[in-house]
């Protein structure tokens, strides 16, 4: 409210340059005039705002439009329409096995055990079930330590994260159903560009973060080919490679071609779902933080006027929804983000371990690069969008401080207790919250970790043609 | 209030699946006006639900019932009910000499020094005073190390907890006069299910409890029955299993067969009481936790309704007598989580040491490794049941944030700000607080520390002759 | 208010252990009848309560009583009469020159540049840096190790404590005033026991220290002459046992009587010294704690009645006051407080660093273990006092938690929400308050460096005669 | 309010030193009817004072003054007004390229592409990215360790930190508008030294900063003299020097003159930015700090008197500008902060790494430690001086508490409430928070990392020829 004011004479000051005092305290009687007349007017300039925007609509959907800005209007803002395309790149690869996620409306979900994704989706499973065993029979046979149970954890891991996948599919149409009716209770969207935002960056973060793992699968098979030629356990060279790569299944079966597709299939799949369940919580952060935006938004559009304690008392009940809506996904969630978590931190671990050993050929140290960079960038990514979600929650604070002191009644006052005493953030099964203070303290032990191991380092040669190659 | 509706609204579209908007806003209409009149009787339905269940509660007590389930209806649900057996079987291991712990009121119990149970209680501890001098004869004759100290801790946590506890049994009755005093004033269960929901869940926690105790005693003694012969001392096999799995006392004493039958003893009540401490703050954490959920329950069931202040007056004051008992429970037993947690991150830790070496034999690795998967298993289920208590606490806040604007007043004000300011939770003597924060602080802790150790590891051969075995 | 009743109930019933349910109903009937007078004559029960005690106090005074009893009688309970003696104590040692510590008021305290004592206090301060440069010439010699900077960490303590208990003792007079004017507004004791509490446990506590500071000393002169005879430079044996204990001096100067006798004096007053400033720091500690729980206990008798608003905006004024010389003697002290607690650190780190090592006769391990643990209880209790303030100033709010519905208004919202939203607490000048978490994290650190020592422990010898000896 | 008369009775009693109780009785009588005519008259009495000084104003201004104290009247006390200088010397060194810097009002802030200032940070700039190319092309060729990445971290955070104060520039016009509009609503200093106070501190600040700086410069250059000739590579001494202090330009490029020109110029600059991004943060704090104090200064003066609740509405205000204000300037120059800090950690450590080592000659050793306490001085002064903010803006609250019973309305309870729950820091990034506390645990940090070095210190010979000199 009243730096608005101020703003324009700045800016006057800064076209005049000079201006007699005189005229300085007639300015500030006309201001404070005029401010108070504005403050009078607010509820009808709040009225006017929306009156125009629903005349507008109107007009806006009748005119033709080119194809992608069409699209865009057609847009209604859900996070069911923004999620769809994201969760059907996940059902190719077996994860969320839900019917009508492209579709309209979170009424046309449905899961049933009958669907061909859901029985793709078990096979899946399965198959991962035998992989795990087969690579927890070779780990179990050599001496267990830091970095030969890597395998093990990668596979868990994934194993995990698909059973967990398959239940959240089946509890998916409702949570997505309680979403929507909290989504269609807040404060509308004034432009088509606010609707599209959301969707933009839930595709943006889905398209790059695929990118970037596909070309950290093609980098490290050119890394495999290498390595299989470097350490050669047989002359034909596709066998060596698929030797080296799937050596958990080799240790127990006798090559086949059979065996070979089977086991590069597995780790295919097994790559894209490591990198998913990052995604899918970035995802889900940007759905959860965007819907706390949307509300601060309209706050910040009547930031420092006079409202009435029934807007207040609305933004409450719609804060307090979008929390219940954050704790009830924090439950879905928490178990991937859980896993997540404790797996990229053990594969920075790991990593940085064996950054401090010579690479056996350039290959490998582009590729292992370029794997560290982005397993810590991704990482980063996870940690920041989760973060945003309670940044955002906070923010609302800013705007419930600047009401001004005549209305100021018990609605706000209960808003802003409630906002400052509460915690509303994405964790990992309650043991820990996902703020940027976390990032830190992360950072800080792997920082810790890694002087430790430098401090005491001593070649281990962990890159041995023993050891497991790929994970 | 708003959600109860919008569900049905969400089963009602799954169903039909399609609806025109006019029907939609109809059924709005319709919604917000049974909405209002349900606001109005929402005293008259409390009031209903509570006279149908006086009503109910006589009749259902007349019915004959099938022995397991009539007990179950017979259940006050009081706690001093459900902690009877498990106290009673602590009795027969020579802890809490109380009297009356089975009997149906707390008025029953009683102690005195001249109790059969009193003596044999005092019995034990004389004869673990012995057991524990000369343990440290033995220990201090020899270097001192992280590794070599185990059976002191072990043998003065046990020391420590009976003589607790026999004090602990002093003040025992007056506590559950207190408890007692609490639980009467607190809302009432509805079910006889939910009667007995806390009876059952200590029951089961002191069973599995006592299961897995014995079972990885069984398991320890095939273990050194197989070392014994690995490492003969002499040419009977019985005596040279005394003399390994009490090697404190026949460092002293000639063998013989008095002696060993009393070192069996004393190691058998030993490890029942090692497991017992852990379990005793199990269940008083239930006990507590289980307070505040029947406090929530009865919140739940009015959520979001429009109910009088003096209604929340006299939650708030449930909810202040339940936190004081907590606090007072907390007096009483947390020298016991102090030790029971200290002890149990010792043992982890140095399992952890151990773990690094090789095994003398199969049935050491099967034993070493289920007693390890015990341990930590025991000491996260003691984290979180302890936690439980905290977590419960906070979530009353929860329906406090759904009151509705109307009925918002300065009493359920109090109550949210007292909720949000006050730390409600079992502690270790003040200098810890229970929560899920604290599990993961410790196992960071202990995750650490094994990465120091793998990194920096020689084989210091644990496993000698010399080590003492058992402990 | 709601418990005492019900504790007599349940007496009652433990007596009669058998009543009828009708004879219960009647029993509840006249308590709420009861309860209600009760509230009512609350006002007038306070009254009466202190018109009661000003009538007792001038008899009292008169009856002629043995002298240990009398004393007791005579005492004001001012914190400036409980500590007089111990700064009497503490003047024959060098530190806090004030005129007037035992007079009966502090109005006549005074501090002035031409006392004898503080020319005494000037004359040491003067020794001690003498003796601070001479240990710093000596270990800038030899290479520097964590163990070998003890004698000059120990002598900077000593030194930087002296001049800053001088700057103190300066401003001494003032504090005491203020302190007065403060404890004069606090709630009337009861009891004459209650007036002497404080200054008994200061007492108490400078006498159990200074004890065990003697005995200590006495161990540490009988390890030094055993020392000085196994390692033996000279043939004069006092010599030998000066030449070891004050090896600094001796480094640059011959050897004469008189240099030793003055190191002797230096050494003995140096240790007073650094037992004295943990001392000093538990004093200033019980004192606030004392009136902190002054004002409790006044809370504590009118706990559940319903008092009026100008009682409560007495006792937050009160509890504001106290706030207030909280902070005033936190600014006051806590550069002793942070010397006091980094000076314990680092010497528990490097004694525990010493007890890795094999101990060269039987006098030193004596010497040495019973140093380690009056070093490791001194900074217990240390910490434990100081966390006492902390507590206690918390524990106000449980009182306010009780104050019933009828009497609840702005006063006591504003002294909860002020309680609960400030930190009272000692400080290491403003970088840690004192609290009982912080016992803990501190115990940790020492326990992980303690750990990380044993893992990787090498015999370094630190007990070769060329080491300095008295710290 | 209350301790005003009581300092006085004190005062008095000192002098007189004795008072019949009658004589207290009146002086308290006295007092009490004094007092409440002194509460009557508050809000007269403020208008007093202020009428006082702006009849004084004019008149003082009139004076004929000398030309120091002459420049401290003309003094507006804005920021603008303080910084100016500063800016202006870092203005030589490349950074803050402003126009305007030292004009009266920041009306006449400017920045654009085309000034000769903006060309010569963007020719450093470029310059800095050269020299940084050639030190990682160094670096990279040699295996890489925690100490001699030293040249490229240092490089590196010079090259950001100038491109970040390129983009600050271009922002700092609108910044300074801000505050200044924020400043001109502030409550007025009552003196002219209250006026210079900010402004005194911000420079002696840079001065000693830049001294200090100077005076390392200096000492590097002789010590690297000195190392030159110790390890010399050509025989001719100048050659010789800038071989070593430039080496990352000479590994690349034969020697030439013009080229060492270059380095030396290039070395001379980033000392000074890598001092002057620890100085400007220190800066921004002192007058964000200031403004803090300028709003306690007021409230202090009236420090438990009976205000209206439109005198805390206006003070609330102010504090939420200044709040929004250091919101604004903590996002304007977070990104240094964070390079401030993690760069002088990297320094500590790495610095304390080589401390450990024998020093090559005498020179080296002043040189070093000359560093290494002025490294850990400036992190301890910009921690301390940035802590300060958070600091002073908590101090408001101590005010809040003492308004008296019959001025407390919802104004300032809205206002105690806002501070004791909002977090005012400048910030690194919002990751960390500059608080006290962030000290202790950094420092706490540093240590432990020390001990484990010490613990397991072997001498690695750091100072070997090959390594880089300079950084």
């Amino acid at each position: 409210m009243k730096f608005l004011p101020r703003l324009r004479i700045k800016l006057r000051r800064l076209k005049k340059l000079a201006k007699s005092p005189l005229l300085r305290k007639l300015d500030l009687l006309h201001e404070s005039k005029r401010k108070r007349v504005f403050q009078e007017s607010c509820e009808a300039y709040q009225m006017q705002i929306e009156d125009e925007y629903e005349k507008a609509s109107p007009i806006m959907q009748k005119i033709k439009l080119p194809y992608s800005t069409r699209e865009r209007f057609l847009y209604d803002g859900t996070f069911h329409e923004a999620v769809g395309r994201v969760l059907l790149i996940a059902q190719f690869f077996a994860m969320m096995p839900v019917y009508g996620v492209t579709s309209k409306r979170p009424s046309n979900l449905q899961f049933s055990w009958r669907y061909l994704r859901t029985c793709w989706c078990l096979i899946f499973i399965a198959s991962s079930l035998v992989d795990l065993g087969l690579s927890l029979y070779k780990v179990l046979n050599d001496p267990i330590t830091f970095n030969s149970i890597k395998p093990i954890i990668f596979r868990a891991c994934i194993f995990l994260v698909c059973v967990y996948s398959l239940n959240l599919a089946r509890k998916w149409p409702k949570l997505m159903h309680y979403w929507d009716q909290i989504e269609q209770d807040l404060p509308q969207y004034q432009t088509q560009t606010e609707k599209w935002q959301m969707a933009h960056t839930i595709r943006m973060t889905m398209f790059v973060g695929m990118m970037l793992s596909f070309a950290e699968h093609l980098l490290s098979m050119l890394s495999a080919v290498n390595y299989s030629a470097y350490c050669n356990q047989s002359s034909d060279p596709i066998e060596n490679y698929f030797l080296h790569t799937n050596d958990e299944i080799f240790y127990v079966f006798h090559y086949s071609n059979l065996l070979a597709v089977w086991g590069k299939l597995q780790n295919f799949y097994s790559t894209f779902i490591w990198n998913y369940m990052d995604i899918f919580v970035m995802i889900i952060s940007i759905g959860l933080a965007s819907k706390f935006r949307q509300l601060n938004d309209n706050l910040k559009k009547f930031k420092g006027m006079n409202m009435s304690p029934s807007y207040w008392s609305e933004r409450r009940i719609q804060y307090r929804n979008i929390c219940m809506l954050c704790d009830k996904m924090d439950n879905a969630i928490s178990f991937i983000t859980m896993v997540s978590f404790s797996n990229n931190l053990y594969f920075i671990c790991v990593q940085l371990l064996r950054s401090l050993n010579n690479m056996p050929s350039i290959a490998h140290a582009v590729y292992f690069y370029f794997s560290l960079i982005f397993l810590i960038g991704r990482t980063l990514a996870v940690s920041l969008y989760s973060a945003w979600v309670h940044d955002e929650s906070r923010l609302t604070l800013r705007y419930l401080r600047c009401v001004p002191k005549e209305s100021w009644c018990a609605e706000v006052k209960r808003f802003s207790e409630e906002i400052a005493s509460d915690m509303v953030a994405l964790s990992g099964m309650k043991f820990f919250h996902l703020t940027r203070k976390l990032v830190l303290s992360v950072a800080g032990t792997i920082v810790t970790y890694e002087l430790v191991l430098i401090q005491f380092h001593e070649d281990n040669d962990l890159w041995d043609c023993q050891q497991s190659y790929y994970f």
